[in-house]
């Protein structure tokens, strides 16, 4: 492809781009006859021996590939958690892509390291959280991570690193070590922790409340019984709006006792964090000023499109500790110095592409004023949702909501529940996830109503839920 | 910003990175003056409070991000490795960005996953690899990861839980667990091991030869010794282009000691593997057919933006043992049919984004044959440079140079050849990355001449040398 021909290719792209979003209405959520092996029987099985133009591709996009999406930028897409995307971070991710730097260390494109570094503070401002996590605190400071899943795995391994003095560096014996979540935490610290030899064996999963949310009097008694037993206590993940249901686990006693016990204290806040934009949602952020590490999702609820998953630590040092190597090719002047960054030491991966743009781009040009009113929205809605079931004697609320995502099932129980889901995910106009929430003992199958598209109005949600009722009244 | 809007800047974006690219040239590869915290200074301390004009963001590109950059896509960029792009999948990643959806599970959306796998099976194609590594065989299968570094840790996993017979999942114990490989080895198998449990006190630095690459020989006795004190051997990472000076370690008679000892034999070919596009260039692929998983970067020297590393294995059922975890609401109907892949239990993080599209995009509207020919040239040039440095006694070259690496030092020393490193870098002219080879018993400083950008021609690596000569005559 020349540069006149990316120039026309790129114009067209954009504009189809728009397109799909702007249509986006229009398309099925999903397409709920897909079976797997679908998508592939459409396209050649062998590589091209010839060049295609940019028009064919486009045409196999909008004939195969959006076909076979399932469309999380769709206003009815109430599954999982929200994907939103921005125009203007879309931009930035593009910008990325055309300048080509490798971020991994400050002397292999400083701006890369330096505006990734600027957007950590400033995200630390819009969201209020503690000092001690900017970059140019004493001993803190942030960096963008994939995902999630990528910061919560760093977090343990600087704990781990923390609590074996260093000495696991040297010779990886993870077998006293322990670690203490509950059964709602999200998948990936059970993930995190086994790849960081902390098998699920040695991972406590502290009762619950009614709330779902931890019972810090029982996190306090396991890790006196594990202290008992000769095993050591090293990592508390404690969640700010659990995946399954958005449940707070109570971070202020969990942090008093992670600082007596000096173990360290992960918030996950991956989707409920940024409601912390928002003034009246900061309580989001209880705890923080008593956590060794928290991240939160951009690329969940504020519309900077995957991959922007924002990690701070209050204890940098245990970080690099963990994650520092350094070959004589990556040796540099201005790391030795100490004054530079080099992000490569803050995350699993060596490589890492310029993903701030996005952040930058989105701050600038759209402010955080569109994404506040999107979230107070999505909560009002939510609470409008809730007085809509409530008002339906077949329904049930199965859980607190306190922002975006009301877990709901109907009286008639488990099998309807599911069948419902069914049926609903059947028709392809809606998309909903299914969770289980043990209730009184028991486990419940419970339709997770997840209201965080950026398209998403009220009259979607109207929509959803009479869909819902409508079929409840039918089959159900 | 509006769709109005996005289609406005998107087609001024997509123009400044054609101009960026296309001008290139014009701009030094880095200014050696910058130091930490020069480009931070020209930033607003505080995040905006108004929002901008996105022509205000494009001069900010102009004016202080891209003379912050290291020109990583510039043709007198020799330094670390190429991390080529292409018009073409730049226009794949923007497709991304632009259906933001999400592909942790076929379910997801089925295509990226589907896409995916199909350009996997293309790239096994077009590579000549084991068919054993398709995922239509029986036991293989592959994924991109983001890169190799993790691909590397992926595979350490699956490796650790194949050893272990999948014990190490609950009780985490990887204190008898010894991984083989050599001083030459990328960082990132150091960090991954750590990562894993497997501290340096258990990870055996195997001889090398003259020509860097792993010594047989003294794998197989560090093996026994190993089996002898009653630890467990279960990892060997063997580099098929070496990050310091291109070194092949012999993946035939280290595979044929894998499958004897039962050890998981993890091949990195993150730099040199694309090499087998070309034909006459498919020995990079040597021993293959006996190692459990392999990496390469198309990242690196293909022209697909990072992130993309391919990463294949002929055992997915340990990949997917190490690596699965199932929450409820992950759970789906295409997954307990056993007929969709998940690609989240192939990889270190949950989320991942469409990724396949920027490989598809380069596949269908470039082919293989543009970076055939710059393949070939780059080797060419890099043996045209070999007989000119042969030709000047004040250099020598200190390590074979089969593709596209040439390593050179000054015949005056290890001090006169880092400062001519640092002579050639202060212009901002070039880039280039020093390492050290042990040679005759003592660390001798090497220049590294990384010829790998797409933009490079012979009339730049030329220059390039001319300038180390004009440097070498001046002081050392």
């Amino acid at each position: 492809m020349t540069p006149d021909e990316f120039r026309q290719n790129g114009h067209a792209l954009i504009d189809w781009i728009a397109e799909y979003i702007e249509g986006i209405e229009s398309l099925p959520v999903f397409d709920p006859s897909l079976q797997p092996g679908d998508v592939r029987a459409q396209l050649p099985p062998h590589p091209p021996t010839a060049v295609e133009p940019f028009s064919a591709v486009l045409s196999d996009l909008d004939e195969i590939v959006v076909p076979g999406l399932t469309n999380w930028q769709h206003p009815n897409f109430f599954a999982y958690f929200p994907a939103n995307s921005s125009y203007s971070a879309i931009l930035g991710e593009l910008t990325a892509a055309g300048l080509g730097v490798q971020g991994m260390s400050w002397v292999t494109s400083p701006a890369c390291t330096e505006v990734e570094t600027l957007m950590l503070d400033w995200m630390q401002e819009l969201l209020d959280l503690p000092a001690r996590f900017r970059s140019d605190s004493p001993t803190g400071g942030g960096v963008i991570q994939g995902s999630a899943s990528e910061a919560t795995l760093a977090a343990m391994l600087a704990a781990r690193w923390r609590t074996t003095g260093g000495a696991v560096n040297a010779d990886g014996d993870t077998t006293r070590l322990v670690a203490y979540t509950t059964t709602q935490a999200h998948s990936s610290i059970e993930k995190g922790l086994r790849i960081a030899g902390i098998g699920h064996e040695r991972m406590r999963l502290v009762d619950i409340d009614d709330t779902f949310a931890m019972r810090a009097d029982d996190l306090e008694r396991q890790i006196a019984a594990d202290r008992a037993a000769g095993l050591v206590p090293f990592f508390v993940c404690a969640s700010r709006g659990t995946t399954s249901s958005t449940a707070f686990d109570p971070a202020v006693e969990i942090g008093e006792i992670c600082r007596r016990e000096n173990v360290w204290l992960h918030v996950d806040g991956a989707m409920s964090g940024v409601a912390a934009l928002v003034p009246e949602h900061r309580w989001v952020n209880d705890g923080l000023d008593l956590a060794d590490s928290y991240c939160t999702n951009p690329h969940k609820w504020m519309g900077v499109n995957f991959d922007c998953d924002l990690f701070w630590t209050s204890d940098r040092a245990s970080l690099l500790g963990a994650l520092s190597i350094l070959p004589e090719f990556l040796r540099s002047k201005a790391l030795e110095s100490g004054a530079a960054i080099d992000y490569r030491d803050w995350q699993i991966p060596l490589g890492r592409r310029f993903r701030a743009l996005k952040l930058w781009f989105m701050l600038r040009c759209d402010g955080v004023e569109p994404t506040q009113a999107m979230i107070r929205e999505h909560v009002r809605m939510t609470q409008q949702l809730a007085e809509w079931v409530t008002a339906d004697a077949r329904f049930r609320i199965d859980a607190p909501y306190p922002l975006n995502l009301l877990c709901i099932s109907l009286v008639a129980g488990n099998a309807a529940t599911d069948a419902l889901i069914e049926a609903a995910n059947s028709t392809g106009q809606v998309m909903f996830t299914r969770t289980v929430l043990t209730i009184d003992g028991e486990p419940r199958s419970t339709l997770r109503f997840s209201i965080g598209a950026r398209l998403t109005a009220e009259r979607h949600v109207l929509a959803g839920w009479q869909l819902l009722q409508s079929l409840a009244a039918l089959g159900a």
